[in-house]
């Protein structure tokens, strides 16, 4: 039995559109949340009067009926798709069979999301349908509220990622301090090594990542930097994975702090502060709650410590230099933004909570679970110790 | 010194516009040809007047001036986002400022990709710029002619390819044979134990896999199928593994055929056919012919036989159920077609050619090269042996 989606039945209600359509591969997340099918080639979903249906290539058809949340697949030759082909570039035919396939299903008017190809979109108008992009990005919405199903999936990958944390955890206290920097196994010990073993952990439990953070020194201190080299002694190490599960494709999403040897007593200082705003953002998640307001929590306990935060200087680089959190599910950034201006949040909501503070040319600390937000409260998905970790 | 494109800037001529405009994250294959920059995050690259400029976010700015192909690098704060954030959703505040960034380089139309976002062009169609999709996906052909660095990026993946080809080999190897299936270290060898082996081993080299395709059996013979479950002996094995170099983001693709144990007289007769066939299409590769021709010295070795083409019967799931070969470069599938209707090759296309040999419900073999063609012929960027591999 197919999910339905009322939220996105009244979106088409109220914008006077018959459907919702979608063209991408299998990894766009949409496209996989609608249809419940993954392919590597472009294929086509429609939602409309509450059903989904699908347009795949005949290579697609068989194991799209089998594997899709949904028995109403057609094929691109049902719609004269050879015989288009041979009078223009097939990418283009497929266009236009898109268009068949629409009308067939009396469809005159579609909403698409805002990654919507332009050339599709320009050759359906061309062939008299009304394509009005999604401003309101209500799929994402709908998407952003989990099932039991869902936050399932999202804890199972948490569970991996808390093994892969293990073993990472486990390198650092195996590891010995020379010249200020991790060695083991005689060789010095690098971001690159840890990042190995972790992303092999998790192929062993069917989870895959893109990428992960382990930076030590002052790389910790910056956003998109992955970290390199060797890690340093006495000085935080941050590690931050988000892996995705192979066969479910849920992300999660979590970030420990480490020390080999003796942390700083400004380091402690700045991990306590980090740990108090976790827990005042903590203290606040519910469903009726603004994402701002949760940032407010957790910016409310920096600045009377006296550091940036964003709220106070939106280009600050040191101290708390990012927002508290963002959802997580089939992509590992979604809605809804603990930020400002971040949306109410809604019981289902899966949720980042990863206060930090950092100092450019030191280095940083930051903590980060994986929650699920209730009517009361939230439900932590993680277990991992959430205090400095001294190895 | 940054790249210049001939090829698109004398495109942009023909279709009178003055500029091609890609929006996405790094992760697309356009944008970071063009932009020489990956990112997690949506940014805008320009090509106009035979330079490349983006925009990107603030917290991008700093990796992007060092990291990209080029020093012409805004941000959004230059165009008054945050001011423009204030007053609606942040994401259609940033297509607002691409126009702003588009009117202050003086640019009033642009070609796109087709997959170019329906959202960003109907604003920057509102805001009087004209937006003209790249129908003759021009930046496909202009990227499917590799450079000397290309060909070397994606020589050093088919390297690591090779080193986990071994290595699932050496697995197969080593298996042992009981009740028709094989076995390793007391347990039943099967697809997945295989495919995890062989991804741990691109890891080992810097390169990572969305997937691969172990199969044996009936999965041999499913095009799309990965292959799961015990390995069969006596069987074909098709081994076909696609892995991307995590540094340069270049594929690689070749596949294999293994029979653990004794090979019938009937996949013998096969897999000779595909080889005499994988011979037949080197003999015709070389720069000036068609890809469809290519195709065609395949599909005479095949049809010769009396077995079923894509070219004699375009539903065929028996016989030669697939295409010779496709271009690979950032992605794993992109132009040229080594197929009918393929279009004509030029020196410096890499490509695969693959022949195969299927029956549904019984299996398949197949052999994957991956070549550059040249004024005079190609240079094979495999290295490793083509014979149905006995073990």
């Amino acid at each position: 039995m197919p999910p339905t989606y009322p939220r996105l039945s009244s979106h088409l209600e109220q914008t006077n559109t018959d459907g919702y359509l979608i063209e991408a591969d299998g990894d766009d997340s949409n496209q996989y949340y609608l249809s419940g099918y993954h392919a590597p080639d472009d294929f086509v979903t429609l939602y409309a009067d509450g059903d989904v249906s699908l347009l795949v290539s005949g290579l697609e058809y068989t194991r799209a009926k089998a594997d899709s949340d949904t028995d109403a697949v057609r094929q691109l030759s049902e719609f004269d798709y050879w015989e288009k082909a041979e009078k223009m570039d097939p990418r283009n035919a497929r266009k236009l069979v898109t268009a068949d396939f629409l009308a067939d299903a009396g469809i005159e008017s579609v909403t698409v999301p805002a990654s919507f190809p332009t050339s599709t979109a320009d050759v359906l108008r061309d062939q008299g349908i009304d394509v009005v992009w999604d401003e309101e990005y209500v799929l994402t919405a709908v998407r952003a509220v989990k099932s039991e199903r869902e936050i399932a999936h999202i804890e199972e990958t948490q569970r991996a990622n808390e093994e892969a944390m293990a073993v990472a955890e486990d390198l650092l206290e195996r590891a010995a301090v020379e010249d200020g920097v991790l060695h083991l196994d005689n060789e010095v010990l690098t971001s690159e090594a840890v990042r190995e073993r972790i992303e092999i952990a998790l192929l062993e439990q069917e989870c895959g990542m893109s990428d992960c953070i382990v930076a030590s020194g002052a790389a910790a201190a910056r956003g998109h930097d992955s970290g390199s080299g060797p890690l340093e002694a006495n000085a935080p190490i941050i590690i931050d994975i988000f892996p995705r599960h192979k066969r479910t494709r849920y992300f999660a999403d979590m970030t420990r702090t480490f020390v080999k040897g003796e942390p700083s007593d400004r380091i402690e200082e700045w991990y306590e502060l980090a740990h108090e705003a976790y827990e005042a953002a903590l203290a606040t998640l519910q469903a009726g709650v603004s994402g701002e307001a949760v940032d407010d929590a957790v910016c409310d306990v920096f600045e009377a410590e006296g550091y940036p935060t964003l709220r106070t200087d939106r280009s600050t680089t040191d101290g708390f230099n990012h927002s508290t959190g963002h959802g997580v599910g089939l992509d590992v950034h979604e809605a809804p933004h603990l930020a400002q201006q971040g949306e109410e949040l809604e019981a289902g909501h899966v949720v980042t909570v990863e206060p930090g503070l950092y100092e450019q040319g030191t280095g940083g600390v930051r903590i980060e679970d994986l929650l699920v937000v209730t009517d009361d409260g939230y439900e932590n998905l993680t277990e991992y110790p959430t205090d400095l970790r001294v190895v």
